[in-house]
């Protein structure tokens, strides 16, 4: 007397594929939402299928939204003399969530990675430079991660953002606020006294 | 031009509310979501959708299950002479997956608690006793947690138990398997001592 199909494996089996999500999370969620209402779970089945509905990605920035162009980029506001550029949406949010950046974002949707065949032709690269062109952004500010792949991005972007006579930065790379200098591994260190500033 | 509803931002929300999943979490599968294909995202709603739809409390022993009688309950392999009571339907799954119990369950969905207002009558107590009433279990195993609420259920159905003239037994609590005596609590640890068996 063999089940077809297990409602109970069939969720946790969906959970367990999400990011930070093991078997014992995915368990837990699933016995929960046994005793949630229907009108909760709803809500929850909802929220995911208008997401890929609602969701576009901005003309402008790359940047996920529900609106086209994004809030950011409509936001009159907002210092659009800076163009900051991440390499996922997430980095906007992580950005945004600090609350101290006023200008606008530009999304690669990845970074340059010849190991895993991903070239400049696959990121988002040729909007950047139409919105370079509009003579609005002075500086464009470099958020690739500080990894091999967004290491070579960003010396990609300089190289040919400085050919369109502009400014180009590179957030500072160093030990974290709060930290210890004796946590601080080797590289992050030199990083640190390379990038010193004058006081 | 502010956006009535952010797709981005329900999801966060809805994912918030479930157990173990913080507001980092939560926004971390929001975007793995996002670059999720509608396929992916459909099968992990519908999934949700389909666990209330498709699941039902065994009548004879209250699991969590897609069919009724569940899948234990109808198992003629299974020793229907054991009851093993637990709280909740994850209680099951976890005794389950450790493979070695081949009896029966009965979950009682919440325990004795005077504090919260729960008492035996908001248990699913009655279906137990019909069930011993059946003259096929002889032994019950009372496995509520060992907490204030669990004892109490547990001293209470070990009485109504031992009226109907079955066996009673509790799990035994002690120092955790691989783990170390210097790190257990005062508590475990005089119960390991209570509990102790002649060899």
């Amino acid at each position: 007397m063999a089940e077809s199909k297990d409602p109970l494996q069939s969720v946790i089996n969906e959970f367990k594929k999400l990011p930070g999500i093991g078997a014992k999370s995915a368990q837990r969620i699933a016995f929960y939402l046994t005793r949630c209402s229907s009108k909760e779970c709803d809500e929850l089945s909802s929220s995911i299928t208008e997401l890929k509905d609602g969701i576009v990605l901005c003309s402008r920035c790359n940047d996920v939204s529900g609106i086209d162009p994004c809030r950011i980029c409509s936001d009159a506001t907002r210092d659009h003399s800076q163009i900051c550029v991440v390499e996922n949406p997430f980095n906007v949010h992580t950005i945004e969530k600090g609350g101290h950046y006023r200008g606008t974002y530009h999304v690669l949707h990845g970074s340059i990675s010849p190991l895993n065949g991903i070239g400049p032709e696959d990121l988002k690269i040729k909007n950047l430079f139409d919105r370079l062109r509009e003579d609005v952004a002075a500086e464009v500010i470099l958020a690739t991660n500080p990894t091999i792949d967004g290491e070579a991005t960003a010396h990609y972007l300089k190289n040919l953002i400085k050919s369109l006579d502009r400014r180009v930065s590179r957030i500072a790379f160093g030990i974290p606020v709060g930290s210890d200098l004796d946590y601080a591994d080797e590289v992050t260190l030199s990083r640190a006294i390379a990038g010193r500033t004058v006081l």
